[in-house]
């Protein structure tokens, strides 16, 4: 049955998240549709809480549509992929030019792309939009980045920018930039993710080997560190969960839990968009290939009784110079970790178009999102500072930090390799920073072992031009 | 013109790589048809190589399809992408059913699938075909990869296990398995290349920095090494190339070849592929990231003014112990490599259902190719002697050089890290391993991280099931 249109945005698919939003948004005084293909869940938003602010439900889709002031604004939340393609094919015969569509799936920037492209053709405006911090966060405050039209967002923008967690004042939610720009912050926002929790992860199990520390003493650690310069809402809730007690066992609660990560594939498409832009984010690669790795039993069970005895057992001697260094190596590693994410938002940005501001993503990720932290502020900082810089790595207070760290980051990885504990992401991105510092790089015997045997040529470091050796005759060079 | 279909196999497209490829199946007694869409190509063929065997040359490639027996064996050997198709579009009106259409360039395995599809809907044979060995291997002898049908490889074989390059008396050619089997297979050996290449670079590198060895001396190493364990082609080519000296500056040539590593794509899709299969190949990752690393000049410099002081020049104590540590680190990296890439091929294997015979792989790359080496027949023996190996490690020979080498392969990281040295392959491989045998992984807490903040449940060690704690509630557990 037709309605009054009323509302002043919709969401359609009302599992958690959607259902989440539509609160959030109905809370902050907004009038909004709500829809889902089956009824029941729509009826039973409205009975549990239809009390929190103004619900206009249907439970046709075109009811949905009609009860929406014009231009439209309706948020897909529903699963990426194929039911993503299904809704918003359904959608279109139903909508005028200058409704908007926002997805607020967790779609590959590229299939946002796409379907950007398609309803461009239609006149309709389509918002790929990454939406970080869970359930709680779509609820209370997420962080959202919306990419899309700048004429969509002056739409959304008021209506998302009060949903969104706030910091000092500020909404956690800006305009990213054009199609998939949104969809692809929030890609790499999960690969740094992946990276933070590896590193993490790594912290945790060098402290534990190499002072015999037991769980609840790693969680002091960390809440220590909570109150410096690693402040953040993963390392809060690494104390929260290192410090937890397993009721039916006694034991510590991270003693209980199968060591197998898993994922649900933002990590690889972060890794695999990296490969093509050619940018090196490591430390996200080596997170991916960490949780990859701990997931086959099998290989681990035989290489456990091949290689019992590769290392000795390893007690450090001092352990507050311990904690301290690796403190150190892992604020270092972090920031290596962020320095490539940030320089893959800058590639994409280039190779898309997209214009994206560096630093207003850095500060839509200080709240709402998982890897909210205190350290954002400071990219921010160097961003707005010298909107070109080359790395993270060099703004001022990163490379002072970075350089304070060195020593520790050093005798840690250093440590680990002697000591057998498996430390990925440390060791990768020291050596990232080590390599990117270096004053020569044995590229150059890479490259002209590439010129031996493919005839790939190569340039040379005192003259323009590239060049080949006749390494099968005569060993001369000639111009290629 | 019409001509007598006399030709027992054809090419097209006679740049560099296909000239060498008629040229080899000429030489070997076989009647070869050739072709160019410029037809100066094939007369320039003609003319200066005609007398190495029989040609049968056309200028259109209606003459050309019509001199081949049937079923027709055409060589298509032109640049991967859009040329491929324009010439197999052109081809499939001329054939019949049961000819059989060879893409011998760098095509990705997913295309080649495509491919084979199609032309399988037209009773036609696509056989993606990997060469390997540069313009100098397709002429005297390449390490051949076909897939494709088992029909054709009953027509190919023969021709191509003799063109191959021999080693004890076995041709460096055998089928690998359906539709793209063979180009996949090309690609882990590539990407195995990019990580061989890379580790050979860090061990040059840690020599030179360790001992402030010059090129020539280095060169020495390399020559001994290539006696023992290590014995192979890329040694023989780094010592090569270590020995040579600029002529234009009197400078080791390594000196003046300008240190940024290029690559064609081939380590990329390798990487990106195994991240789709969930196969941990983190040495091929850090040698393709290490290359695109170096390619950043504006990032390298500004990281090094920030950070020149960031470490101090160590000289090892004993050169001798050095240089076998190196040794050992390289020769046990360059095992985690090849497992890597056999845990990948397998995975592929798998998922695309080709039933590739590990130990045969290694087989045909024993000669012809770019990593060729004394070290392909243990692995061929671990894996004739347990198909099911859950990792090469553990294969008595390999198990039994690693752990020999542990020792020297943990200084050598140490060492790298205290140094400043940037290993990042030598580093991951040792990381890889350490938590390949780790008996506890702290994925453990990651996953438990993922439970706190995004409900993702987790498993336990004492029992089956998922479960969820409720984080935000009374920490209790619930069964997910």
């Amino acid at each position: 049955m037709a309605q009054r249109a009323t509302a002043q945005v919709g969401v359609t698919g009302l599992a958690v998240m959607g259902r989440n939003l539509a609160r959030n948004l109905a809370r902050n005084g907004f009038t909004v549709a709500v829809h889902n293909r089956s009824p029941e869940r729509t009826r039973r938003l409205i009975a549990e809480h239809g009390g929190e602010g103004t619900f206009v439900p249907s439970e046709s889709l075109g009811d949905f549509v009609d009860s929406l002031e014009r231009p439209r604004a309706i948020i897909v939340m529903v699963k990426a992929g194929a039911p993503t393609d299904a809704v918003v094919n359904e959608l279109v015969p139903l909508l005028e030019p200058g409704d908007i569509v926002v997805d607020c799936g967790n779609a590959h920037f590229a299939a946002t792309r796409r379907r950007e492209e398609t309803l461009r053709g239609h006149g309709l405006h389509f918002v790929g939009t990454g939406v970080s911090g869970g359930e709680e966060g779509a609820l209370h405050g997420p962080s959202i980045m919306p990419g899309g039209s700048a004429e969509s967002y002056a739409r959304l923008g008021p209506m998302f920018e009060k949903i969104a967690a706030q910091v000092d004042g500020t909404p956690c939610c800006r305009h990213i930039g054009p199609d998939g720009a949104g969809h692809f912050v929030k890609m790499v926002h999960n690969g740094i993710e992946y990276a933070d929790m590896q590193l993490i992860a790594e912290a945790y199990d060098l402290l534990r080997a190499g002072m015999s520390a037991s769980p609840a003493e790693i969680a002091e650690i960390f809440r220590e560190w909570n109150s410096g310069e690693l402040e953040s809402f993963l390392i809060e809730i690494t104390a929260d969960v290192l410090a937890h007690t397993d009721a039916a066992t006694g034991r510590p609660f991270v003693d209980v839990v199968l060591d197998q990560a898993e994922q649900k594939g933002t990590g690889r498409w972060t890794v695999q968009n990296a490969l093509d832009l050619g940018i090196p984010i490591t430390g996200i690669a080596e997170a991916t290939f960490a949780r990859s790795l701990s997931g086959h039993a099998d290989q681990r069970a035989a290489a456990r009784r091949a290689f019992a005895a590769a290392s000795e057992k390893w007690q450090v001697e001092e352990r507050g110079t311990f904690v301290e260094d690796v403190r150190r190596a892992l604020l270092a590693s972090k920031i290596v970790a962020y320095a490539q994410g940030f320089d893959h938002i800058r590639a994409g940005s280039r190779e898309y178009d997209w214009n994206i501001d560096l630093g207003g993503t850095a500060t839509i990720w200080r709240g709402g999102c998982i890897i909210r932290a205190r350290f954002l502020d400071r990219i921010r900082e160097a961003y707005d500072a010298e909107p070109e810089l080359p790395t993270l790595l060099v703004a001022p207070w990163f490379a002072e930090t970075v350089n304070a760290g060195v020593p520790g980051w050093r005798k840690v990885v250093a440590y680990a390799a002697r000591a057998g504990v498996p430390t990925p992401a440390f060791s990768s991105s020291l050596a990232y920073f080590d390599a990117l510092r270096a004053e020569r790089l044995p590229a150059a015997l890479i490259q002209a072992l590439r010129d031996d045997f493919g005839a790939h040529t190569y340039r040379r470091v005192d003259r323009a031009g590239s060049f080949h050796t006749l390494w099968a005759g005569d060993r001369s060079e000639v111009e290629a």
